[in-house]
């Protein structure tokens, strides 16, 4: 996947842009936080001693929008609201936003949707977060949401016939044995870490990171249970299955494909995060989306909420002539199960960290 | 024109990634010029003093490659070779290149083209280059190679019926009343002066900025007569009544549309680059492009090349559906005046300016 994957592109009712809803919860829970921590952690004084540089802001994995822009907008206000605090807002500063998704993210809907009246200068940067994007000590706030699960590649033991992780017939860890689980959590450790020093790189001395990642509680990531986002994938793949016996798709492409996905714990975060070096954290909450979230009432709900964020993947193994057929598929099959479509079962929560930058020596 | 206006993206036969050879021949011609003066004109110890920051390079009018990319390569290989040469090989710093052209741009296109070893870290910037795009002081060289001729806007004279410049059924000044070339010339000043404005903003202190400006020559201005580029933009227009006659499009539509074009004159852009502040000319070429470009040898090559360039504006205000016939008839016309198609009477020339930020005080 040289180009990696994005979430579909356009303004169209299977849009990411249009099916997103539950993705803008999560920058709203962060959205507080994100305030008080700008409010706490940032020296404003020493960032605007070097006074002719902008304020560098940087979204990793921001999608088509428009949640990237609400975003962009508390962190961008936020600043300005400390500077007045600290009385220095006639120094207010240029602002310049980074918008970084994978090259084949739909930038140009993206640019189309920015906001006329945004205060800030904006640029794109495609490429894969996971390698450095941004000069070294370029940039002021780092921020992604809702970004940091997917990883950077599927696990290559997964789709080895020779290895103890084979997972034949399934397409992700949900409902597979314990090793694909394994070796999933393995890659999304180095992947964790190949990202933080990424932004390590980036960060100015002091710079601040807020980070939103969807995640597996601790009590049932401990005993490797499933919750219920896993298993929705788990009937993905046997959806595929049962196209591959009606001789619809190749049962060797979905042998070979597996999401690449990965919802931590809030244990296994909090030891990856202080593992790195150059960081420091400062804040690691867990939250729930308010309200247990209206896309997850209805089966169609959940079908078009995951058919706008994995068509893509789906479409480049499977091929797009199949792609309705499965939906419909999928939709039928959550349907015979109430438990998959209870907003009460919801059981993903949200992790919300915020990283300084420690001191160059 | 909210959004602006932009060359055909994609790749295909129509695109405008395929069809602008001639713009790569102004890149060609320019190169050694910009490999002369950045070794000439760039204090690179000064620059690099600051040897925490990257160096950054931005091109103005990029559309979707792959002439950018030529250019920007040219760009990074002759500062590496300038520090190479000051015994600052050490010291390379990151390069960072911003890619800008008007939001709606096919910037997907752009970045899937990226070349994977480019040695430089990218960033697409959305927007009307008239304006500040990037932060200030912040830009090392800007460049801007066949794209200064685009104007902002059409000028509103031309198409208000109670101005003594209404241009009615034509579509550019080529062939119009002397009025019509006033309103062009006057708002290419003003497109010119915004722009060498919001570069000087953007630039570092000696920072360079090198442009390829298509133009025609002093004489041919002057004597208010026409070049051959213009008369193929007044037989496109005259097409265009043909196909209202025939009842295919709206005269009306055809009153209100004119090209956003306008080629200076050496003369013009030596007093509006020298009536910039903030800005020294420190060299001034007037060059042809080599060989006479074989675009303009046949009817077919040249109805190409402006189809890639003029299509998008012309769909906005016809629709898409008479585009083939559009060209289809275009390409008959010059087709029965030799004299539009023959390379040797392509009196386009191309004016290479580099100018060096002043200090600011």
């Amino acid at each position: 996947m040289p180009q990696g994957y994005a979430m579909n592109g356009g303004n169209g009712p299977q849009s990411y842009a249009q099916n997103s809803s539950y993705q803008r919860g999560a920058v709203d829970v962060a959205k507080e936080l994100i305030k008080e921590e700008i409010d706490k952690e940032l020296d404003v004084k020493q960032l605007s001693s070097t006074s002719v540089h902008p304020f560098r802001i940087a979204d990793f994995g921001c999608s088509t929008g428009p949640n990237t822009f609400v975003a962009m907008k508390v962190i961008r206000e936020a600043l300005e609201e400390k500077l007045r605090k600290e009385g220095l807002a006639s120094e207010v500063p240029e602002f310049q936003v980074f918008f970084n998704d994978h090259i084949s993210n739909d930038f140009n809907t993206l640019f189309a949707s920015l906001p006329p009246e945004r205060h800030y200068l904006a640029a794109g940067v495609p490429g894969d977060f996971h390698k450095v994007l941004l000069p070294k000590a370029s940039l002021h706030f780092a921020h992604s949401s809702c970004s940091l699960h997917w990883l950077s590649d599927v696990p290559k033991e997964v789709t080895d016939n020779t290895s103890p992780a084979w997972n034949k017939g399934k397409i992700h860890h949900g409902g597979a044995k314990k090793k694909v689980l394994e070796v999933y959590a393995s890659q999304f450790a180095n992947d964790l870490e190949s990202f933080l020093n990424a932004r390590a790189h980036e960060l100015v001395d002091g710079g601040l990171m807020a980070l939103v990642i969807p995640a597996v509680p601790d009590a049932i990531r401990e005993s490797q249970t499933t919750i219920v986002t896993e298993k929705e994938f788990e009937v993905l793949g046997s959806c595929l299955m049962d196209l591959a016996k009606k001789g619809l798709v190749d049962e060797l492409k979905v042998n070979m494909f597996n999401l690449p996905l990965y919802l931590p714990s809030p244990n296994e975060i909090k030891t990856l995060m202080k593992a790195n070096e150059h960081l420091n954290v400062q804040r690691m909450e867990i939250l729930s989306i308010p309200g247990k979230h209206v896309v997850f009432s209805n089966p169609s709900g959940i079908a078009l909420y995951l058919r706008a964020a994995l068509e893509g993947l789906l479409e480049k193994q499977f091929g797009s002539d199949i792609m309705d057929e499965l939906f419909e598929l999928f939709t039928q099959k959550l349907a015979e199960s109430s438990s998959l479509f209870n907003p009460e079962n919801q059981d993903m929560v949200v992790i919300f960290v915020l990283l300084k930058r420690k001191l160059r020596t």
